[in-house]
């Protein structure tokens, strides 16, 4: 995967510059969630990512501010990853994303803490938005 | 790009197989925001998607049932997209994917509704991950 270029000034474009693909959210969701922090942690998540998509991906994530990159002081031939606070603030994505595939993949394995909590703000803000776009005609038919 | 398998049963991975790449979460934002429909207003997003990888994403987010495709009532000819609500609840992952670019690009072009909107729930929620990241040592040291 080639370093990618900025393709606007979208703040969404922006993201999936760095992020924009299938494994690099899962990285950050171990470093999240899973208190993986090393290589091996990496390769041991369920999806079994090959060994030179995860080095390209950890590149990327460490050159775009993600995370970083340190020596263990427990063992010096090893790389310990963490999460920068830029790639922390990503916590609110990765709720959502866990809160949409709960609700659509009948074989969800999602923690219900994070799929039952409450969001009094962000559904009104949803509520407006879909009002808006039920009235200029733009949502699906099948769904009013 | 190649159908994806299962890769787990991950709430994350059950997304990213459906639209983890540059382009899924592009089409989604401009039937959420921008009122696009049929396959020319697409093109003309800024980003430049390029008419094969246009066509290929619609086909897949429509086998996904995040998108509907209609002729258009106006002209046989046309084709015209709609989302579902599958593909309209990723609507809160899209206003995080907007806060956080809004926050780290610094050449963002975000709506200010968005950045500033009441989250108080999202954020306490926020805080009690952090405290509990903060004390098993998985955040990054420098943002201690």
């Amino acid at each position: 995967m080639r370093p990618s270029k900025r393709r606007s000034n979208c703040p969404v474009s922006f993201g999936l510059d760095i992020f924009g693909d299938k494994w690099s959210l899962l990285i950050i969701r171990d470093l999240m969630f899973k208190g993986s922090g090393c290589y091996g942690d990496f390769l041991k998540s369920g999806e079994g990512i090959a060994t030179n998509i995860l080095a390209e991906r950890l590149d990327r994530l460490e050159r775009a501010g993600l995370i970083t990159r340190e020596t263990d002081p427990n063992n010096k031939t090893r790389l310990m990853c963490a999460l920068t606070q830029k790639g922390f603030d990503l916590l609110p994505v990765m709720v959502e994303l866990i809160v949409w595939g709960a609700k659509y993949d009948p074989k969800t394995g999602a923690p219900k803490a994070f799929v039952e909590r409450p969001h009094a703000a962000r559904e009104k803000l949803i509520r407006k938005i879909t009002k808006g776009m039920r009235k200029s005609g733009e949502l699906s038919r099948e769904d009013k």
